[in-house]
Protein backbone atom coordinates (compact mmCIF):
# COMPACT_ATOMS: atom_id res chain seq x y z
CA UNK A 1 0.00 0.00 0.00
CA UNK A 2 1.71 2.96 -1.30
CA UNK A 3 0.69 6.47 1.36
CA UNK A 4 0.60 9.80 0.33
CA UNK A 5 3.66 11.86 0.68
CA UNK A 6 3.82 15.52 2.08
CA UNK A 7 5.08 17.82 -0.32
CA UNK A 8 8.83 18.85 -0.17
CA UNK A 9 10.28 22.39 0.09
CA UNK A 10 12.79 23.05 -3.24
CA UNK A 11 15.02 25.52 -2.91
CA UNK A 12 16.65 26.86 -6.29
CA UNK A 13 19.26 29.45 -6.61
CA UNK A 14 21.81 29.84 -9.38
CA UNK A 15 23.48 32.90 -10.58
CA UNK A 16 22.28 35.67 -12.49
CA UNK A 17 21.70 34.27 -16.54
CA UNK A 18 21.99 30.73 -15.64
CA UNK A 19 18.53 30.16 -16.35
CA UNK A 20 16.63 29.03 -13.12
CA UNK A 21 13.53 31.00 -13.91
CA UNK A 22 13.05 29.00 -17.35
CA UNK A 23 14.12 25.84 -15.54
CA UNK A 24 11.88 26.67 -12.74
CA UNK A 25 8.53 27.13 -14.88
CA UNK A 26 9.57 23.84 -17.21
CA UNK A 27 9.20 21.70 -14.21
CA UNK A 28 6.10 23.11 -13.01
CA UNK A 29 4.89 23.22 -16.57
CA UNK A 30 5.35 19.17 -17.34
CA UNK A 31 4.58 17.86 -13.84
CA UNK A 32 1.96 18.28 -11.79
CA UNK A 33 3.47 17.61 -8.63
CA UNK A 34 5.19 21.47 -8.58
CA UNK A 35 3.82 24.32 -6.97
CA UNK A 36 5.47 27.38 -7.67
CA UNK A 37 5.51 29.29 -4.33
CA UNK A 38 4.00 33.43 -4.60
CA UNK A 39 6.38 35.96 -2.80
CA UNK A 40 4.67 38.26 -0.60
CA UNK A 41 6.17 42.13 -1.00
CA UNK A 42 5.28 45.49 -0.25
CA UNK A 43 6.60 47.49 -4.02
CA UNK A 44 3.89 48.35 -6.01
CA UNK A 45 2.47 45.91 -8.51
CA UNK A 46 2.98 46.69 -12.30
CA UNK A 47 0.27 46.78 -15.05
CA UNK A 48 0.55 43.34 -15.63
CA UNK A 49 0.90 42.08 -12.28
CA UNK A 50 -2.11 40.48 -10.81
CA UNK A 51 -2.43 39.82 -6.78
CA UNK A 52 -2.03 36.60 -5.36
CA UNK A 53 -0.36 35.15 -8.74
CA UNK A 54 2.85 37.58 -9.30
CA UNK A 55 3.17 38.09 -5.63
CA UNK A 56 0.89 38.95 -3.09
CA UNK A 57 1.12 42.60 -2.84
CA UNK A 58 0.66 44.29 0.99
CA UNK A 59 1.13 47.25 2.69
CA UNK A 60 4.28 48.12 5.13
CA UNK A 61 2.31 47.22 8.02
CA UNK A 62 1.13 44.63 6.74
CA UNK A 63 4.46 42.60 6.21
CA UNK A 64 5.92 43.72 8.87
CA UNK A 65 3.10 42.40 11.58
CA UNK A 66 3.60 39.02 9.10
CA UNK A 67 7.46 39.19 10.33
CA UNK A 68 6.38 39.66 13.83
CA UNK A 69 3.89 36.24 13.50
CA UNK A 70 6.53 34.56 11.69
CA UNK A 71 4.94 33.86 9.27
CA UNK A 72 7.58 34.34 6.50
CA UNK A 73 9.97 31.08 5.34
CA UNK A 74 12.29 33.87 4.86
CA UNK A 75 12.44 37.78 3.48
CA UNK A 76 15.07 40.59 2.54
CA UNK A 77 14.61 44.09 1.90
CA UNK A 78 16.00 45.65 -1.48
CA UNK A 79 15.29 49.47 -2.28
CA UNK A 80 13.53 50.06 0.49
CA UNK A 81 10.89 46.76 -0.31
CA UNK A 82 10.22 44.25 1.15
CA UNK A 83 9.87 40.44 -0.41
CA UNK A 84 9.02 37.23 1.49
CA UNK A 85 8.08 33.60 1.61
CA UNK A 86 4.40 33.09 2.91
CA UNK A 87 4.52 30.38 5.24
CA UNK A 88 1.27 29.74 5.45
CA UNK A 89 0.78 29.28 1.87
CA UNK A 90 4.19 26.76 1.36
CA UNK A 91 2.98 24.76 4.32
CA UNK A 92 -0.62 24.14 2.86
CA UNK A 93 0.73 23.87 -0.49
CA UNK A 94 2.88 20.87 0.99
CA UNK A 95 0.31 19.73 3.27
CA UNK A 96 -1.38 19.03 0.05
CA UNK A 97 1.32 16.87 -1.37
CA UNK A 98 2.95 19.78 -3.53
CA UNK A 99 6.81 19.87 -4.03
CA UNK A 100 6.66 23.59 -3.30
CA UNK A 101 9.77 25.47 -5.10
CA UNK A 102 11.26 28.79 -3.99
CA UNK A 103 13.39 30.62 -6.26
CA UNK A 104 15.41 32.63 -4.17
CA UNK A 105 19.18 33.39 -3.17
CA UNK A 106 21.89 32.17 -1.39
CA UNK A 107 21.37 34.04 2.14
CA UNK A 108 17.30 33.11 2.19
CA UNK A 109 18.15 29.74 1.08
CA UNK A 110 20.32 29.65 3.98
CA UNK A 111 17.59 30.58 6.47
CA UNK A 112 15.05 28.62 4.69
CA UNK A 113 17.12 25.61 5.41
CA UNK A 114 17.66 26.34 9.18
CA UNK A 115 13.64 26.47 9.31
CA UNK A 116 13.02 23.41 7.08
CA UNK A 117 16.13 21.02 8.01
CA UNK A 118 14.23 18.61 5.59
CA UNK A 119 14.41 21.37 2.72
CA UNK A 120 16.17 20.04 -0.46
CA UNK A 121 18.37 22.84 -1.99
CA UNK A 122 19.32 22.81 -5.66
CA UNK A 123 22.27 25.49 -7.35
CA UNK A 124 22.01 25.57 -11.20
CA UNK A 125 25.31 25.47 -12.33
CA UNK A 126 26.15 27.02 -15.83
CA UNK A 127 28.20 24.30 -18.16
CA UNK A 128 31.63 26.84 -17.97
CA UNK A 129 31.78 30.87 -17.03
CA UNK A 130 32.24 31.44 -20.94
CA UNK A 131 28.68 30.09 -21.13
CA UNK A 132 27.39 32.42 -18.11
CA UNK A 133 29.15 35.41 -19.64
CA UNK A 134 27.51 34.54 -22.85
CA UNK A 135 23.88 33.81 -21.78
CA UNK A 136 23.78 37.39 -19.67
CA UNK A 137 25.13 39.56 -22.82
CA UNK A 138 22.51 37.68 -25.44
CA UNK A 139 19.86 38.73 -23.26
CA UNK A 140 21.04 42.23 -24.84
CA UNK A 141 19.12 44.31 -22.31
CA UNK A 142 22.43 45.09 -19.73
CA UNK A 143 24.96 47.34 -20.29
CA UNK A 144 28.33 46.25 -19.56
CA UNK A 145 28.72 47.28 -16.41
CA UNK A 146 26.22 45.44 -15.30
CA UNK A 147 27.12 42.48 -16.62
CA UNK A 148 30.35 42.63 -14.69
CA UNK A 149 28.80 43.42 -11.71
CA UNK A 150 27.20 39.96 -12.23
CA UNK A 151 29.67 38.57 -13.09
CA UNK A 152 31.62 39.20 -9.85
CA UNK A 153 28.53 38.70 -7.76
CA UNK A 154 29.17 35.19 -9.49
CA UNK A 155 32.38 34.95 -8.08
CA UNK A 156 30.86 35.13 -4.49
CA UNK A 157 28.05 33.61 -4.52
CA UNK A 158 30.39 30.46 -5.80
CA UNK A 159 31.89 30.14 -2.40
CA UNK A 160 28.46 29.51 -0.73
CA UNK A 161 28.00 26.26 -3.51
CA UNK A 162 28.59 23.54 -0.35
CA UNK A 163 25.82 24.53 1.43
CA UNK A 164 23.27 23.09 -0.99
CA UNK A 165 22.72 19.74 -1.26
CA UNK A 166 22.63 19.01 -4.86
CA UNK A 167 24.06 21.04 -7.74
CA UNK A 168 22.98 21.12 -11.28
CA UNK A 169 24.05 21.83 -14.36
CA UNK A 170 22.22 23.85 -17.34
CA UNK A 171 24.11 22.70 -20.06
CA UNK A 172 20.86 21.59 -22.23
CA UNK A 173 17.38 22.73 -20.73
CA UNK A 174 15.53 19.81 -20.87
CA UNK A 175 18.03 17.64 -19.47
CA UNK A 176 19.01 19.96 -17.00
CA UNK A 177 15.15 19.99 -15.82
CA UNK A 178 14.58 16.29 -16.36
CA UNK A 179 17.88 15.61 -13.78
CA UNK A 180 16.17 17.99 -11.26
CA UNK A 181 13.05 16.34 -11.40
CA UNK A 182 15.14 12.79 -10.78
CA UNK A 183 16.83 14.43 -7.58
CA UNK A 184 13.21 15.58 -6.30
CA UNK A 185 11.91 11.85 -7.32
CA UNK A 186 14.83 10.26 -5.40
CA UNK A 187 14.33 12.83 -2.12
CA UNK A 188 10.58 11.40 -1.91
CA UNK A 189 12.34 7.79 -1.11
CA UNK A 190 14.01 9.01 2.12
CA UNK A 191 12.81 6.65 5.04
CA UNK A 192 12.18 9.85 6.85
CA UNK A 193 9.49 11.13 4.17
CA UNK A 194 7.59 7.43 4.39
CA UNK A 195 7.62 6.78 7.64
CA UNK A 196 3.39 6.17 7.36
CA UNK A 197 4.77 3.87 4.72
CA UNK A 198 7.22 1.99 6.59
CA UNK A 199 5.76 1.87 9.58
CA UNK A 200 2.31 0.13 7.76
CA UNK A 201 4.73 -2.22 6.32
CA UNK A 202 6.06 -2.88 10.23
CA UNK A 203 2.52 -3.18 10.79
CA UNK A 204 1.62 -5.79 8.44
CA UNK A 205 5.00 -7.79 9.06
CA UNK A 206 3.89 -8.51 12.30
CA UNK A 207 0.59 -9.39 11.92
CA UNK A 208 1.75 -11.92 9.27
CA UNK A 209 4.09 -13.55 11.64
CA UNK A 210 1.58 -13.46 14.72
CA UNK A 211 -0.85 -14.90 12.89
CA UNK A 212 1.29 -17.81 11.90
CA UNK A 213 2.71 -18.62 15.61
CA UNK B 1 34.27 21.53 -19.11
CA UNK B 2 32.71 18.29 -17.13
CA UNK B 3 35.54 16.46 -14.70
CA UNK B 4 35.19 12.85 -14.08
CA UNK B 5 33.52 11.37 -11.34
CA UNK B 6 35.17 9.30 -8.79
CA UNK B 7 32.34 6.14 -8.09
CA UNK B 8 29.79 5.76 -5.31
CA UNK B 9 29.70 3.21 -3.16
CA UNK B 10 26.15 1.95 -2.84
CA UNK B 11 25.18 -1.01 -0.25
CA UNK B 12 22.33 -2.74 -1.31
CA UNK B 13 20.01 -4.61 1.67
CA UNK B 14 16.09 -5.80 1.89
CA UNK B 15 14.46 -8.98 2.89
CA UNK B 16 14.95 -12.21 2.06
CA UNK B 17 13.07 -12.88 -1.44
CA UNK B 18 12.48 -9.13 -1.80
CA UNK B 19 14.48 -9.46 -5.08
CA UNK B 20 17.16 -7.50 -4.09
CA UNK B 21 19.64 -10.50 -5.87
CA UNK B 22 17.74 -9.60 -9.49
CA UNK B 23 17.53 -6.22 -9.18
CA UNK B 24 21.08 -5.32 -8.60
CA UNK B 25 21.96 -7.64 -11.65
CA UNK B 26 19.72 -5.48 -13.68
CA UNK B 27 21.76 -2.75 -12.89
CA UNK B 28 24.91 -3.75 -13.73
CA UNK B 29 23.34 -5.50 -16.92
CA UNK B 30 22.13 -2.30 -18.60
CA UNK B 31 24.49 0.46 -17.43
CA UNK B 32 28.07 0.15 -17.55
CA UNK B 33 28.62 2.28 -14.47
CA UNK B 34 27.76 -0.29 -11.56
CA UNK B 35 30.65 -3.13 -10.69
CA UNK B 36 28.81 -5.79 -8.44
CA UNK B 37 31.57 -6.26 -5.30
CA UNK B 38 33.09 -9.72 -5.14
CA UNK B 39 33.36 -11.28 -1.20
CA UNK B 40 35.98 -12.77 -0.19
CA UNK B 41 35.47 -16.06 1.55
CA UNK B 42 37.11 -19.19 3.43
CA UNK B 43 34.34 -21.64 2.15
CA UNK B 44 35.32 -23.84 -0.79
CA UNK B 45 34.19 -23.06 -3.99
CA UNK B 46 31.58 -25.28 -5.25
CA UNK B 47 32.11 -27.11 -8.85
CA UNK B 48 30.53 -24.21 -10.95
CA UNK B 49 32.29 -21.50 -9.17
CA UNK B 50 35.06 -18.97 -10.56
CA UNK B 51 37.34 -17.78 -8.06
CA UNK B 52 37.54 -13.99 -8.98
CA UNK B 53 34.03 -13.89 -10.66
CA UNK B 54 31.51 -15.79 -8.04
CA UNK B 55 33.92 -15.01 -4.62
CA UNK B 56 37.76 -14.23 -3.95
CA UNK B 57 38.17 -17.86 -1.89
CA UNK B 58 40.98 -18.01 0.25
CA UNK B 59 42.61 -19.81 3.03
CA UNK B 60 41.18 -18.69 6.91
CA UNK B 61 45.19 -17.55 7.56
CA UNK B 62 45.00 -15.45 4.70
CA UNK B 63 41.63 -13.94 5.46
CA UNK B 64 42.40 -12.91 8.88
CA UNK B 65 45.67 -11.25 7.65
CA UNK B 66 43.30 -9.10 5.57
CA UNK B 67 41.46 -8.52 8.59
CA UNK B 68 44.45 -7.81 10.82
CA UNK B 69 45.53 -4.84 8.04
CA UNK B 70 41.97 -3.57 7.53
CA UNK B 71 41.71 -4.80 4.40
CA UNK B 72 38.37 -5.73 4.44
CA UNK B 73 35.25 -2.67 4.09
CA UNK B 74 32.99 -5.02 6.24
CA UNK B 75 32.94 -9.31 6.88
CA UNK B 76 31.34 -11.76 8.92
CA UNK B 77 31.35 -14.95 10.14
CA UNK B 78 28.94 -17.35 9.05
CA UNK B 79 28.58 -21.14 9.73
CA UNK B 80 32.66 -21.97 10.72
CA UNK B 81 32.99 -19.54 7.41
CA UNK B 82 34.14 -15.68 7.11
CA UNK B 83 32.98 -13.79 4.39
CA UNK B 84 33.73 -9.85 3.62
CA UNK B 85 34.42 -7.21 1.29
CA UNK B 86 38.15 -6.35 -0.21
CA UNK B 87 38.60 -2.94 0.39
CA UNK B 88 41.34 -2.44 -2.32
CA UNK B 89 39.05 -4.26 -4.88
CA UNK B 90 36.26 -1.96 -4.03
CA UNK B 91 38.15 1.44 -3.81
CA UNK B 92 40.23 1.11 -7.14
CA UNK B 93 37.20 0.12 -8.77
CA UNK B 94 35.36 3.54 -7.51
CA UNK B 95 38.81 5.32 -8.61
CA UNK B 96 38.12 3.91 -12.09
CA UNK B 97 34.53 5.80 -11.85
CA UNK B 98 32.68 2.47 -11.15
CA UNK B 99 29.48 2.86 -8.85
CA UNK B 100 30.26 -0.31 -6.42
CA UNK B 101 27.57 -1.97 -5.52
CA UNK B 102 27.15 -4.62 -2.15
CA UNK B 103 24.50 -6.54 -1.85
CA UNK B 104 24.55 -6.91 2.05
CA UNK B 105 22.83 -6.76 5.68
CA UNK B 106 21.75 -4.44 7.74
CA UNK B 107 24.86 -5.05 10.08
CA UNK B 108 27.76 -5.06 7.52
CA UNK B 109 25.33 -2.15 5.94
CA UNK B 110 25.95 -0.19 8.91
CA UNK B 111 29.91 -0.90 9.09
CA UNK B 112 30.71 -0.09 5.51
CA UNK B 113 28.77 3.47 6.39
CA UNK B 114 30.95 4.09 9.42
CA UNK B 115 34.16 3.66 7.45
CA UNK B 116 32.93 5.15 4.01
CA UNK B 117 30.23 7.83 5.55
CA UNK B 118 29.77 8.97 1.41
CA UNK B 119 28.06 5.47 1.04
CA UNK B 120 24.64 5.03 -0.09
CA UNK B 121 22.68 2.94 1.59
CA UNK B 122 19.63 1.76 -0.43
CA UNK B 123 16.96 -0.39 1.45
CA UNK B 124 14.81 -2.71 -0.72
CA UNK B 125 11.15 -3.20 0.04
CA UNK B 126 8.18 -5.16 -1.33
CA UNK B 127 5.12 -3.59 -1.56
CA UNK B 128 3.41 -5.33 0.80
CA UNK B 129 3.95 -7.71 3.81
CA UNK B 130 1.81 -10.67 2.07
CA UNK B 131 3.68 -10.05 -1.13
CA UNK B 132 6.96 -10.52 0.60
CA UNK B 133 5.79 -13.76 2.03
CA UNK B 134 4.06 -14.78 -1.62
CA UNK B 135 7.30 -14.72 -3.22
CA UNK B 136 9.09 -16.36 -0.75
CA UNK B 137 6.45 -19.49 -1.25
CA UNK B 138 6.57 -18.98 -5.15
CA UNK B 139 10.34 -20.24 -5.07
CA UNK B 140 9.16 -23.31 -3.75
CA UNK B 141 12.43 -23.86 -2.58
CA UNK B 142 11.96 -23.87 1.04
CA UNK B 143 9.91 -25.37 3.77
CA UNK B 144 7.00 -23.49 5.92
CA UNK B 145 9.58 -23.52 8.84
CA UNK B 146 12.40 -21.96 6.54
CA UNK B 147 9.64 -19.13 5.56
CA UNK B 148 8.43 -18.13 8.85
CA UNK B 149 11.79 -17.72 10.27
CA UNK B 150 12.70 -15.38 7.16
CA UNK B 151 9.37 -13.37 7.90
CA UNK B 152 10.47 -13.35 11.88
CA UNK B 153 13.60 -11.99 10.32
CA UNK B 154 11.82 -9.31 8.35
CA UNK B 155 10.26 -7.86 11.26
CA UNK B 156 13.77 -7.68 13.12
CA UNK B 157 14.98 -5.96 9.82
CA UNK B 158 12.57 -3.70 9.34
CA UNK B 159 13.44 -1.89 12.28
CA UNK B 160 16.51 -0.75 11.12
CA UNK B 161 15.08 0.99 7.84
CA UNK B 162 15.84 4.74 9.04
CA UNK B 163 19.57 3.88 9.19
CA UNK B 164 19.41 3.90 5.28
CA UNK B 165 19.85 6.82 2.76
CA UNK B 166 16.97 5.93 0.80
CA UNK B 167 14.15 3.24 0.73
CA UNK B 168 12.83 1.85 -2.85
CA UNK B 169 9.86 -0.76 -3.37
CA UNK B 170 9.76 -3.46 -5.42
CA UNK B 171 6.93 -3.88 -6.88
CA UNK B 172 7.46 -3.80 -10.86
CA UNK B 173 11.32 -4.89 -11.11
CA UNK B 174 12.01 -2.90 -14.11
CA UNK B 175 10.53 0.68 -12.49
CA UNK B 176 12.50 -0.28 -9.00
CA UNK B 177 15.84 -0.74 -11.24
CA UNK B 178 15.08 2.62 -12.56
CA UNK B 179 14.19 4.48 -9.56
CA UNK B 180 17.71 2.75 -8.12
CA UNK B 181 19.69 4.28 -11.16
CA UNK B 182 17.69 7.60 -10.33
CA UNK B 183 18.79 7.49 -6.84
CA UNK B 184 22.82 7.09 -8.24
CA UNK B 185 22.27 9.50 -10.25
CA UNK B 186 20.90 12.27 -7.95
CA UNK B 187 23.85 11.43 -5.71
CA UNK B 188 26.39 11.67 -8.26
CA UNK B 189 25.21 15.63 -8.28
CA UNK B 190 26.18 16.05 -4.42
CA UNK B 191 28.16 19.27 -3.93
CA UNK B 192 30.65 17.34 -2.35
CA UNK B 193 31.06 14.86 -4.97
CA UNK B 194 31.56 17.36 -8.03
CA UNK B 195 34.50 19.25 -6.18
CA UNK B 196 36.87 19.58 -9.08
CA UNK B 197 33.90 20.60 -11.54
CA UNK B 198 32.72 23.51 -8.40
CA UNK B 199 36.40 24.61 -8.01
CA UNK B 200 37.23 24.38 -11.91
CA UNK B 201 34.39 26.75 -12.47
CA UNK B 202 35.73 29.17 -9.54
CA UNK B 203 39.01 29.32 -11.23
CA UNK B 204 36.97 30.24 -14.63
CA UNK B 205 35.01 32.80 -13.04
CA UNK B 206 37.47 34.91 -11.13
CA UNK B 207 39.85 34.63 -14.50
CA UNK B 208 37.23 35.97 -16.37
CA UNK B 209 36.35 39.17 -13.96
CA UNK B 210 39.98 39.65 -13.51
CA UNK B 211 40.32 39.98 -17.14
CA UNK B 212 37.91 42.52 -17.60
CA UNK B 213 38.97 44.66 -14.49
Amino acid sequence: MMMENKGILIVVSGFSGVGKGTLVKKLVACHDNYALSVSMTTRAPRPDEVDGVSYFFVDKDTFEETIAQDGLVEYARYLDNYYGTPRKWVEERMSEGKDVILEIEIQGALKVKEKFPEAVLLFVMPPSAQELECRLRGRNTESDEVIAGRMKRAVEESEGIENYDYIVINDQLDECAAQMHEIIRAEHMRPYRRIDYIDHLRKELKALVKGEE
